[in-house]
């Protein structure tokens, strides 16, 4: 018999997302927010920041792969890579795929790092790879370095409390003097059928900024409402220049991924 | 202050989802299932069978646009059409935009429809229209008749108890013959990620009987896991032979429904 023992995430204040436990596994209030890792049946070992579903073993390829790869594979030759937050390692991961030199990942927060290398060792594997340095800093303040980088991925939690500021307009004006020429930079942005404000706020921030402004779409479970969205911008070309196969993504995916339904569409109108 | 009442559906052992109730509008044990309509703040009124969301006001174009549209759009003149199930009357609804002559909607309980009616007028309203004929009997016994459908839309709860027939390979045969040449079968397969059995049993099941079988998938937010599949069907061609711009749907989404992730591919494969 199964234990009546929940964790649920209040998506918002109407609405619930639970997943039945079968043990708590770790628990640390941190510098910056609560962290909490839960082993359960059906999603495997699941990550929460602030009550929040940050990540699960059955479909964190989901979102690691499409914060990704879209933009790898629409870069010529991407070399250097800039990662914000990503401290679970899994869009690590999935940058290290190809023939990168360096990556840099900017997570605030270490004591996500120390509890994914721990509980989520699969996703966390890629912190012992040697091109993978470790900055525990505030984004913001890292994007004042001198470096470049031919892509830029901004794998945050959501614009509210203290990752506000990686959705402002002068983080984005940073961000583009990061980017080398024809650099590219995706974002994730929310759910655009539970938190409309946060892909219209990427969309206008980044189209202040590049002439190539490229939102898209795909599906994460745990997420609420399972519908998440990205945008990716560019001040050169964004197409898709190599093949990538995953899990989720593939090269249909690739065309398919930037096709808004129309409310979408609406939304980033209205 | 919000009261802490809240309608969740168990999407199976290991997860739930749940939304805060303003009031429980109708609740009635059927012939056939238990029926309640609450009223919620996020998703306005929402229609239950047996535990599970059918309806809400807030996302039901979607499934309803995804559902109806695709084969509406695919068909060269679609005059005559069958909804097996659909007692909520959203789908009728979407298949009423176009000059058809008549609809047979075939739904076993006469209590969902007369629920919609009164909690889901807005959905409920092709009930009025005169093209529409409504049979409240078994589809699986329905289908035995000599009518002839040019397309044929299987709206009806997932394939376990009293629906399971109707995604059997006898219903597949005898819809089928029932189809005019050229004709068009499209059937909800449920969420390939919860339930791949579902979709792995509409998609072998059609391509015993159809020349060409087409999966494809949309965002549900209030269905397990927001990923929803349908798979459609036909001995003549499937291709847009004209353009329709709904909530959801337009062209280009008719396009890059068919797009599958890799693990969605790997599951009509395996």
């Amino acid at each position: 018999m199964k234990v009546d023992f929940w964790f649920s995430e209040l998506q918002n204040e109407d609405v619930k997302f639970g997943v039945r436990v079968k043990s708590h596994l770790f628990s640390k209030e941190s510098k910056y927010q609560k962290i909490d890792v839960f082993d359960t049946d059906f999603y495997g070992r699941v990550m929460i920041l602030d009550g929040c579903f940050m990540i699960t073993e059955k479909d964190e390829y989901m979102y690691q792969e499409m914060l990704s790869h879209p933009a790898m594979v629409s870069h010529p030759d991407p070399k250097n890579v800039l990662i914000i937050g990503g401290g679970d390692g899994g869009v690590a991961r999935e940058v290290l795929r190809y023939p990168v030199d360096s990556v840099d990942l900017v997570e605030i927060d270490e004591d996500v790092i120390a509890a994914s290398k721990i509980y989520l060792p699969n996703i966390a594997a890629s912190f012992s790879d040697k091109r993978l340095r470790v900055h525990n800093m505030d984004a913001f303040e890292f994007v004042d370095t001198d470096r470049s980088y031919d892509v830029i991925l901004v794998d945050s939690t959501d614009p509210i409390g203290f990752a506000a500021s990686l959705f402002s307009d002068v983080f984005y004006m940073k961000a583009k003097r990061l980017l080398s020429a024809g650099g590219i930079i995706a974002t994730q942005s929310g759910s655009p059928f539970m938190n409309p404000d946060f892909i219209r706020k990427a969309y206008r921030g980044l189209t202040g900024h590049f002439k190539t402004v490229k939102p898209y779409l795909s599906f994460v479970p745990s997420y609420p409402s399972g519908m998440w969205s990205y945008v990716m911008a560019s001040n050169g070309k964004i197409e898709k220049r190599r093949d990538f196969k995953g899990r989720y993504m593939n090269s249909e995916v690739y065309q398919s991924c930037f096709v808004l339904p129309e409310f979408v569409k609406k939304t980033l109108e209205g």
